[in-house]
């Protein structure tokens, strides 16, 4: 049985099968999570997912992949020449005569060139459609969620326990990573913001080198990737007694995620959600340059975006990250939490600690 | 002035310009070290070089990578619309016209599909020409390479100094990838073997929660990027004190490993090294399952490919990644060491310690 989100893309680009390599739709369509922290291979291409509107999808790897879903394989890891793009094109046309697809919408952005031109009769997928396959959830990637969610405070709660005076941001960092991945049972990929000290004014950076001093707060956005599936998470806290006016913003940028929470129920237009969390920010007296929030799950930011005039109509099953800021020259303030769309409204699924003041290990 | 290497590489293709999006290629062509670690942005495409034979070589990237070299441009993060696909297009086209290349060579393995269609008068670059292209490193870039094998120094002498029964793989791994990134400045994409005990029989894998116990043998490889620039290293050494079965393993793929070293010079067929290495290491009773080794730098695994039969001619310049090792049921060591060719034979760079004994602080 097809995925209904999938069958009805594949109606609307009036086509049979869906090929992409879009890791968090290979993710979506066959439960296969695709490595890609350290780059390309030299061995194999990134992993493609030929999806039909009738029957199972197929994955198109090589066979260093050990997949758990039905798969077309070619070799990968070799002492004799590497042919990784001939070896998946040959793959690749396996795979699409066993789905016998004749209609092909070809995720472009995502699929090779040189695989694009073995097929040239499939059409180009529209990215709009695209970017809103998976927007809503089923349960149990809800589920996966939250467990991406648990590691995201996980690494919230260790990053507060190793902030001190002298500390570096690169030594928290490092302690944040070993909690995750002590919990995780293996490693992780982790998408992070994680910054003290003036570069807070700048929303967001790579942890460096600097030692944090009392007066500072410190920045921590941290996305770890759990069996294919993101986690995403902020809070912003004191070094040390945190200065009254990182209180001051860290308030108006509550009042901002308060204000978004509130907002979000099926039906509510995502430009609405954007506008209540900059009101209230506003009212406090702050902005922020970035958007309100967006989608989670098969990638780390996708629909629907909770950005300005955005027309999105929230769907039970949708799964948001909320986080609004506030900063100024030299100091920033953000605070995150994820929450699914209910029949009714929402539920937060985060659990880290929000507050301002470090020693804070429960949610405000 | 054009890369000569570069220059060679259109020549033989018949074309004027190079279009690819290999993150080591770009490294090489413009100096601009790609983001590889959280897998696709939904803000921009990984950046584009258009690399023509007659004068500058022109990235086509977003907007939020602030790059060092020459550019065309289009919007990143952003709260409007996300339109990187079209951005990249339009910039591609514009830098296309500065370069003004009439014959393109693309490389299909790297450039996407949607990209690719944009330009379909471009000619596909051969595989072979493209992996080679780059397998001779300039006195600079080779000095880029001993950069990375210092953090894999450091990386790969942490790894001993928290190796002890009791201590899991990922207690070690998360020790080893902090001393590495503490050496750096900055957050490092690493590549990984860790494992111990029965597991070192696989010939690697990725850290677990697995406790180490008097008895293992650690099979450390560690392939850090600095800068864009890729090094490699590996050892294997005890827990505890080494069960002798390890020291025979350890003696034999030391001795593919000089038997390798001894064939390194100009002018010599890789195919040869190959044969040294694993001729060397079956006199010693044993076998290993992948290549001798590779080249390195721009790519972890790149030209010239040190595997049996192969027919590439070492030139000066090239650096070669040798890796032999000894593998039984449970039980495996892997030995690794990074050279240069010269002009007369080879430079050894790697500077880890390659000892059975964990205490040992220098190489053999």
């Amino acid at each position: 049985m097809a995925d209904p989100r999938l069958v009805a893309l594949l109606d609307a680009e009036g086509a049979d099968v869906l090929v992409t390599a879009d890791p968090g739709l290979v993710r979506m369509l066959t439960g296969h999570a695709c490595e890609i922290e350290t780059g390309p291979s030299p061995f194999s291409l990134p992993p493609i997912v030929v999806a039909p509107a009738a029957g199972e999808p197929l994955l198109v790897c090589s066979a260093d992949e050990q997949p758990g879903a039905a798969a077309e394989l070619y070799e990968g890891f070799t002492t004799g020449p590497l042919t990784p793009i001939s070896g998946a094109i040959a793959a690749l046309a396996r795979a699409l005569a066993r789905c016998g697809g004749e209609r092909i919408a070809l995720d472009g952005g995502s699929i090779s060139a040189a695989v694009g031109r073995s097929i040239p009769q499939a059409a180009l997928a529209g990215d709009d459609g695209l970017r809103l396959l998976g927007s809503v959830k089923s349960p149990d990637e809800v589920a996966a969620i939250e467990a991406s969610l648990r590691l995201c405070e996980i690494g919230q709660v260790a990053a507060r326990e190793a902030t001190g005076a002298g500390a570096t941001e690169l030594e928290v960092w490092a302690a944040t990573r070993a909690a995750i991945e002590h919990a995780a049972g293996g490693r992780c990929c982790v998408l992070a913001d994680l910054v003290a000290g003036p570069r807070t004014g700048d929303v967001g950076g790579q942890p460096s080198a600097r030692s944090m001093v009392p007066g500072d707060v410190v920045l921590c956005d941290l996305v770890p990737r759990l069996d294919g599936i993101w986690g995403d998470s902020c809070a912003t806290w004191g070094v040390a007694d945190a200065p009254d006016r990182a209180r001051t913003l860290h308030a108006g940028a509550v009042a901002g995620l308060e204000a978004a929470l509130a907002t979000l129920r099926p039906g509510a237009i995502v430009g609405t959600v954007d506008a209540a969390a900059r009101g209230a920010v506003a009212m406090a007296g702050f902005t922020y340059p970035h958007h309100t929030g967006h989608g989670l799950g098969f990638r780390y930011h996708e629909e629907p975006r909770i950005v300005p005039g955005a027309t999105t109509v929230l769907e039970q099953g949708m799964v948001v990250a909320l986080e609004p800021g506030a900063y100024e020259e030299g100091l920033g303030v953000r605070v995150e939490v994820v929450a699914v769309v209910t029949e009714t409204g929402h539920r937060v699924l985060s659990r880290h600690p929000l507050g301002i003041d470090r020693e804070e290990r429960i949610r405000t």
